[in-house]
């Protein structure tokens, strides 16, 4: 990363709130290109202090801002977008959160729709510094930091930026961080690639529906891979092969995530269908990304070194 | 409807698989006009015959196409489109119906991915006279026409037209019928309308995924009523009122429209919230429309007589 | 059924909590004959005013009190228990009703475990007479009695009193009705019936949990019929056959009820499983039992006009 | 442990299938005793070889023999019983695992009632050495044993030992394992406490159901707390403190066990209800136990650590 003078700059004033081909590209990307991609909080910048509530300060459905389309060149329909995640930096020095009203995994929302009250609307505000996010009480949380957003387009469809799917989107799952590489399917030529949604800290399922939310620089590294088409999102870490499933309920969101892992398992690693899933019942993994956006994301995981030789 | 002569035919070749705003309208309408709007089958006309198997004959995501959009002229972000269903004609004399790999309420499918072996594929062509359509073992179901179709545009979104959700869309629930008025949330000016998916007969659940599947003519009048917003699709019928809710699991659906028909009650009919709640439990009534789209749409009911004086 | 005099009355004044074969019987019948049994309401008759509040005069897990077990003579394990219900009278001139909180379908629930405020708990209490109970505003709903629970015993497991199974228990169904057939599976010798919680009317979903409750004298004759055995209790009306399946998500309560009808419509009526699929798709009508207890309880139904000659 | 000699043993041949207060207790205990509880496997050691295929050897319901009922002096209703496990040691040199056709977690189920054809059966036999299981391919998983099963009885219900609630059960959650205690909610005097199911090894979720089942020596020490009830499980390690919840569908499960966690942090270290669930949205972790079972069971948690000073 010596040669940053190199790395050339994605920003942009005009951010996307859906995942599709419908607006303007921001940029033209070559594969193999690393690029710093400057992204927005959730909350566009709007929530900076504990008086800015959510409620009064966001528009719905202009949520969620995301850097984006940018077109990979040379990623054809069918081909598969991998994106290598060198850095998540902040560019600002706190983080904020908030508890928002009818969202979130402990209340009724829109979709579990209640009569219930309410939860009192807050916002937090934390420092962000030394390699910590410090809330009260004394509580450091370690800078852990991942988009939580990134997604190429659907093919005809245009989706909301909150919703995680097929192609990514809105996951929330932490494994979408430095020293992994992302891989989604590319459902239209150019990929038309999104990401956005940078978390320091996450804990599993979201729980509230708001992270330690932050503005900053995502170093990436684009590459194609041709051959093979991938149905759902793909992660790769030094020692994991992970995959993400998102869909109501849960088990849903978990079966798809399984699924897509004994299908990697089958073609990359010589596996019968069988043969997996029974590893799996004794060495397989699964984080709950988020249980509070519109579908679910969960992460079905095996480590490499159980996969045999 | 003596005088057809006067009444405008909406017809397309270029069918629409989302519903969305970045497409052509096909037509624009004024607030009260009646018109005939042609509407493809879900499968575009391609399954004619028990060979024309839908996994080799339909291309994802290009399914069930949508007359529209219809732009509604005076209809501005926030109103309520009030589409009467006046008639639906059949413009062939045969149904089709088909068991699809993967697809429907009892077997293993791309959200509930098992690993199980699908099911076999079979298509049926049944024939529609009479009044009736015309099963094997002298089976005759009569001729109960309704959209599976019919929403307004999201405000950004560009949805599949195989999903039901806030905006209408591919709910399949049987009460969308003529004799029916639909109310649909206007999320952007001119309300961008659609329909399709015309059944000849359809279960509650639809439960295979295919119901009684027909090409039409379908008369509605269009009316924009400005003041109140919607949050979810409401019909009425002279002697109901309903709700419809989209989602997953199948008691989230439920519960929206549940909640949507006590904030009409509240709104219209004088009821305390409590109290609507109250004589739902004792009185309200609950179609399962589909379980087996990308979100279940269930459909809640209260008789009007029931609603005091 | 003029003959009343040698009707026998089945009364307790213990009542059974679970359903089990832990406990004693309260009477053992033969098969074909007609009993009246009496049933407290699902209280325990401890709700008799509207500051009666169910919160301080119930004691957990002391709910919904059952009289039974009533032991079936000759019915083996393996058989199913045919009850024919003849009429449901009220034994007293009122109904009660009750919004419990974290208790119903529009609110945090002790399974649907939230952090927000329960509704405002309230009683109801209903006159019935003249074939209605009366709510305010001049509504009348018409007197529908079922028994909301009905069942026999597991093998081995003693359940609770507001769980639906397998083995009936407490399905708030509707037609569990005068002039309908329950069957149920016999898991034990003797069958080991339960039945209570008596409703003179309820909506579709039992929406706040609680229905129009009474005690009452329910008129029933046992048979038992050996040779099939069935997995979910089944029903029969003069002019449908119906299934009923208990389970979260309330879409896994569909689908057990469902297949059931399929495995009825191929077992008595000839149909292939796929044909069977196929008319359901086409035919089949679902009610939402209750969407408010331990698990959903969906009923599947079929019109005997339509199984074909 | 080098006073072997003074450990208690307990063995039984009379297994229990389910967890209640209606069979006869095989052993009495006083809090603060150690004891060795000897256990079954889940299919009760019928299952020795690839060719005893569990349809054919395993009778419905006596399925998943636990060691118990154990009266515990002292245990109070209300009370919590807390159940230290200090070892669980093999007592055989191999462990089974199985694919059961229309169990687990990526095929129809009794639950989820699906029309597709099963999965074919098979039965897997490991041995188990030197701190491995060794599975084909040279895949040696780590011996890292926990009970399946653990569990007080409910006050009136028996439940079947297949089912996790409440009250514990078969929760087939890896943290029941040696260096942790596990506490229960004491629901009858006594608290009858039941464990079995032993596995030498567990991917999150059990994927298909089966884990490495083995025959066990369960070493816990018993003790009692008074004063302050809980609802649901909750496990201590050194560095966490974690709750059970176990439901359908998942995201209940989840619920549950972030909801139980909050009511500990807010009993036990200061924090208010809304500073919890915020922490959590920042550092809770999940685990999924098991997807196969007739509840889901999920496990949240939170570093103690983090729990501030």
């Amino acid at each position: 990363m010596g040669d940053e003078g190199r790395v050339r700059e994605i920003r942009t004033d005009t951010y996307s709130y859906v995942f599709g081909t419908y607006g303007e590209p921001v940029a033209t990307v070559r594969p193999g290109e690393i690029v710093d991609i400057y992204t927005e909080d959730a909350f566009e910048s709007r929530v900076q202090d504990v008086d800015d509530l959510p409620s009064q300060v966001l528009t719905m459905p202009f949520l969620n801002p995301q850097t984006g389309p940018i077109v990979v060149e040379g990623a054809r329909k069918g081909d598969t977008l991998a994106v290598e995640i060198l850095e998540i930096e902040p560019t600002r020095d706190f983080v904020v959160s908030a508890h928002i009203p009818n969202f979130g995994g402990l209340t009724g929302t829109s979709a579990t729709a209640l009569l219930t009250p309410s939860l009192p609307e807050q916002v937090y505000k934390y420092p962000l510094r030394d390699g910590h996010v410090e809330l009260p009480r004394g509580i450091r949380l370690p800078y852990r930091p991942f988009v939580g957003t990134i997604a190429t387009a659907p093919e005809l469809e245009a989706i909301g930026a909150l919703t995680p799917g097929p192609f990514g989107g809105n996951m929330d799952v932490p494994d979408t961080c430095p020293g992994n590489i992302v891989r989604l399917p590319v459902n239209v030529d150019g990929a038309w690639f999104f990401t956005g949604d940078a978390h320091a800290s996450q804990g599993d399922g979201e729980l509230c529906g708001v992270a330690c939310e932050m503005t900053a620089r995502v170093r990436v590294r684009f590459g194609v891979e041709s051959g093979a088409t991938i149905a759902w999102p793909r992660i790769e870490s030094p020692t994991e092969i992970m995959t993400v499933g998102s869909a109501r309920p849960m088990e849903d969101a978990a079966r798809i995530a399984w699924v897509e892992l004994i299908r990697w398992m089958q073609a990359d690693y010589g596996f019968e269908e069988l043969e997996a899933y029974q590893l799996l019942t004794h060495a397989g993994r699964m984080r709950v990304g988020n249980m509070v956006d519109p579908q679910y994301s969960l992460v079905a995981k095996i480590d490499k070194s159980l996969l045999g030789s």
